[in-house]
């Protein structure tokens, strides 16, 4: 029996996993390869060497040890981030390895050295697990819907705001309380940035736009706010009015360009993602053949992670014996233009503190037409003996109307405070862009 | 640029949506494949050719002209069905065409020998369409999710009878009434008995199965009901016990052997699979890397699942002009045992019409008891005046058991009927086969 020899970079959380499902699973895997699968080697770094999950391992600290033995096939890299990841990705490749990796920050920042290296090299190069974790979404994209013109891709693609936000709904927990729980029970980090300020769910919503319209998107083409100013006041007049709150990343092909951005957003209770909570992810496309379709499970977690690692390593043993590497590569054929965010037409829920005294609806009405913005409910509560809150849905306007008019009723003196401002999701919001 | 030709076997409904979306989406299609993609011929019936789709293409009779056509490189079995469709598609496997079909009767039924003629003629042959019309399921479960050991596949993969069941639950309609407007819609045909008596979802059961399991599971292997004896009585109480009712296609890796079974469901609510509603499709599977992952979308209609079919034609294409036939082909390596029905362990609901007077309760227990089946749960409402019913949820036990159970209770004087008896579907299940 031919035996495959995988070279492993980084034995982390996602490291530790992928190494795990490979003794747990060795007899089934070596069944659907067709050969002998061998982790031969992993690099890791000194501290990692107490590591229970190396035992029995040969380990390294230098990347040449797997680089330089031509008896390796697969390099997977798990190291993360960019700093070192990238380099070391980029050398693999130029060793003649075929690549796996879930470096989402590489490929979002970097996806066109990537592939001008893959190509240039021939190889085979995976990433499932660079968005929404174990959940099978890359290969779908780049080969089950290529019938379709995709229109639009949504995702829940950070388990750990979702967490957040499912416990604020459920529980009414403030933002501060959920967060410490979150990093209690290892879902956040002890600097919660990369995920409460979105930049986690904007790389994975550049991929997924760069594989649903077929141009390249990066990182620093996403529109990204993140949930740090969500309160549990607005999630519960989001779910008074019939909605959920959820980290959206959001791509859609538009007349305009490609619109790609991740923030919070009021979703109806209907909508297939509404019902993604806790640490899950989910991605719900639509195309102009199949509809829509949705992709659910784990976002996050070294063993559910390396179900998706695995599966590209067991793809590509599968093309070696097959004598050629796989028929797909980069699909970014296209060089579509990005739709500039203040041209984003969506509605948008807004909550207002003011004064509580006559004639304050009337001026802020006013300022809200003088914005172009039509409105298309208002609420108004009374908050404590001064002052109310006002609460209002917009219809779809652009985003430049909306901090126009936010703006303008900050200088209201009877406006103390603009808060909320989250974008409601519709259906028929791309249509609008027209 | 290089032409790539398929011929087209039927055009029906299915057909007829691949012949729209080739013509709506051919430049992206084409700059996907990177190829010119063209329907060469369509083999037709004489009474299909006034169908406008047919409009400016070739059309034939005759099954030789497309077979004998040395540029004819993919060939796509539409017709349906096994009396013609099997000898079509295994001829057009000899001629060394390569094969798209939606066809899950000679898949569910002829396996062996369609993966016989793959293999002596060494094709591609693809079949996305066959089990939950466009959604991705075929090659996730062959590619995306190989890392696992699949334990359990669960689907709701039968739109005519979602949609049934759904109307009953949501308007309280009965039976009848939802099935003539199923008919009404088109989503059920003249004669429904494929659909509501379950053997179109136990075909998929069995394709489902064999992929996941990697073993040969045929349609007569599958244990099937339907759902034709399903009362909006039962659908209240589920619902009033926190469940749907769905029609499931179950299939479980147990210690026993292969569990595989289509029968109608008390789903708990929070299940992934308990929101899918309407013609909608969703197939749910767990493994021991990913956990739990959903793939949803729509089950059927001409355009959606052209979506599957078409996105099967260019993965072929792909692999043509790459030059080499996809690495993977049968999937069904192992050869295990079924487990026969009667081992099968799940909890049941039975609803139970009796005469209302002292002491029905305790003959009723004590025949449980006696047939070894232990209760979790029993009502008792009034139905008239002289009649009562018991709605009886049962801890776990064998199929056996409870027939055995239900065969005790309708000699009992007391008991007029034993109505339901529909399985509750519960996370633990497959360990209690232990």
């Amino acid at each position: 029996m031919r035996e495959i020899k995988i070279g492993l970079l980084g034995c982390g959380t996602v490291g530790g996993g992928v190494i795990t499902v490979l003794q747990m699973n060795k007899d089934i895997i070596e069944q659907r390869v067709g050969a002998k699968l061998t982790l031969a080697k992993v690099l890791c770094r000194p501290e990692d060497m107490t590591r229970p999950v190396l035992k029995g391992l040969n380990t390294t600290f230098e990347l040449e040890d797997i680089l330089n033995d031509p008896s390796i096939d697969i390099v997977v890299e798990l190291i993360g981030g960019t700093r070192v990841a990238k380099d070391f990705l980029l050398r693999a490749m130029d060793a003649g390895k075929h690549v796996v990796t879930a470096n989402k920050d590489v490929i979002a920042q970097f996806g066109k050295e990537v592939f001008d290296a893959v190509e240039r090299n021939n190889i085979d190069f995976l990433f499932e697990a660079a968005v929404g974790g174990g959940i099978p979404i890359i290969m779908p994209l780049k080969r089950c819907l290529t019938a379709n013109r995709l229109t639009e891709v949504l995702g829940i693609v950070n388990g750990t705001t979702n967490y957040m936000l499912t416990k604020m709904a459920e529980v009414g927990a403030d933002y501060d309380t959920v967060l410490k729980e979150a990093q209690a029970l290892g879902y956040a980090e002890a600097n919660p940035a990369s995920d409460v300020e979105g930049l986690d769910a904007a790389r994975k919503a550049a991929i997924l736009a760069s594989l649903a319209f077929n141009s390249r998107v990066q990182l620093k083409d996403v529109h990204v706010e993140g949930i740090t100013k969500i309160t549990t006041a607005d999630i519960d007049y989001a779910k008074s009015l019939g909605y959920v709150v959820k980290l959206l990343a959001v791509g859609k092909d538009t007349p305009l360009g490609i619109d790609v951005r991740v923030h919070p957003a009021f979703l109806p209770k209907a909508h297939p993602l509404a019902s993604v909570n806790g640490v899950l992810n989910a991605i719900f496309v639509r195309g102009n053949s199949i509809g829509e379709a949705m992709f659910f499970g784990p976002g996050a977690g070294g063993v559910p992670t390396a179900s998706a690692v695995i599966s590209d390593i067991i793809e590509i043993a599968r093309n070696i014996l097959n004598g050629k590497p796989g028929a797909v590569g980069c699909t970014c054929y296209g060089d579509k233009p990005l739709c500039p965010i203040e041209e984003i037409v969506t509605s948008y829920y807004i909550r207002l503190l003011v004064d509580d005294k006559p004639g304050v609806l009337g001026s802020i009405a006013k300022i809200f037409g003088d914005a172009g913005v039509s409105l298309k409910s208002v609420v108004q509560t009374a908050h404590n003996k001064d002052r109310a809150e006002i609460v209002v849905i917009t219809h779809a306007v652009k985003y430049k109307a909306i901090i126009d008019a936010a703006n303008r009723l900050k200088e209201l003196p009877v406006v103390d405070d603009v808060l909320g401002m989250i974008r409601v999701h519709s259906e028929d919001e791309a249509q609008k862009n027209d």
